[in-house]
């Protein structure tokens, strides 16, 4: 089946997108929560870097290392490239993000890993993690069998693609938990600071459907979906 | 490229995942929270109509709705009957389910459409209804010109799987939702109950990553993956 839309529309609308949520992310912990910080007497602005990190951090730059097979139009070794190391710096912003987190539980008396969010965030940046040292062995270095290769990408492609909607899940767990705590504390359910953050987790949404897309969406509008998910290139 | 495992073994674990997530929502809402009732002066049992007819109804029919396509031996015109109809009935007790909600909300004195899972769940069933249309007008009755329905069916099957994906994030979000609002009334956070229900989410995760993989996989393991998700057969 011919598709008449090719991927790099899909990768357009996923940077706006990208755009706008981490702005909106910034305003959020610094215009309403007040900032960021790594050591503080007030813990709350070390929270805040945990939904800075996770989102502009793991989640977008983990997206647009995704997407960037179909965004760029150089060679597949370059593109295959900036892939990995993308990838890499979103794991580690990731794990930094929740390093913040277990921070700022620890110094303020909160249990750790009771959520349902914590036990997906950390069971969700495991899987990435072995998927991206997968990923490394088999197509990059030193780099499987061309066969074993093209029986591995659909694979490579169809888990990591669960691997990041399990990502975006955790990503809306995130938000409704942490807008959940400040309601019970006081904070107005239908004030400009809920929908914001409300409005940013369907942002995000739109967003990862957008990658999601884009990813398994052919190159050039003549390709068939199938060949493009199918075949290493 | 060939496929060693059938679509039918991944629905096998789908239906064992289905059976082990509702007898764990029901374990929870009649053992742990007191039962059922569509009208009691005990607003709770209101509620608790919600995560049943949500998992049960909405989320675990929705699924077997998506895999009967694969794992029924019956022709073409049966599976297609078989495949509106569970979805129709997925969409009514959705419906019913959030109908329960907003009644113990409203009996309860407690705000409507806030929240994130609020949202989100009106925006899926809004579209899993959309989706029920569209699919009943092009494939069932009156029918699209088969040309026209080979276009549409790949398109059907993504946005379908999309849509189901959001509805899986969807619940669960109601459940962290709803175990958040309960650990805050004091429910222990590393109790039993808060163990079930996190850990029933994770069943529901697992389901739904199987119903995904189920019909994406080829119905034979000879045939292509491509095949089977670009024909309409």
């Amino acid at each position: 089946m011919a598709v008449g839309v090719p991927a790099i529309w899909f990768t357009f609308v996923s940077h706006v997108l990208a755009v706008v949520s981490a702005v909106l992310v910034l305003i959020w912990c610094i215009h309403f929560r007040g900032g960021l910080a790594f050591a503080s007497t007030n813990k709350s602005l070390i929270f805040n870097i945990h939904p800075v990190l996770m989102l502009i951090g793991f989640i977008i730059l983990g997206g647009e290392a995704i997407i960037s097979y179909k965004a760029f139009p150089f060679p597949k070794e370059v593109k295959k490239l900036i892939h990995l190391i993308l990838h890499a710096i979103a794991l580690v912003l990731g794990a930094v993000g929740i390093y913040a987190a277990f921070k700022y539980h620890n110094e303020s008396g909160i249990a750790n890993l009771y959520s349902l969010h914590s036990w997906l965030e950390l069971g969700t940046i495991c899987l990435y993690a072995i998927q991206w040292i997968f990923g490394f062995v088999v197509f990059f270095f030193p780099g499987a069998h061309p066969a074993v290769r093209g029986e591995a990408l659909p694979w490579h492609v169809r888990f990591g693609l669960i691997i990041y909607v399990l990502a975006l899940a955790t990503a809306e767990l995130g938000f409704l938990e942490k807008l959940t705590f400040l309601e019970n504390s006081g904070l107005a359910k239908y004030g400009p600071e809920a929908f914001l953050v409300n409005f940013n987790a369907l942002v995000v949404v739109l967003f990862g459907a957008f990658v999601v897309i884009a990813a398994v969406a052919p190159a050039h509008a003549e390709e068939t979906y199938a060949y493009t998910t199918i075949s290493d290139s």
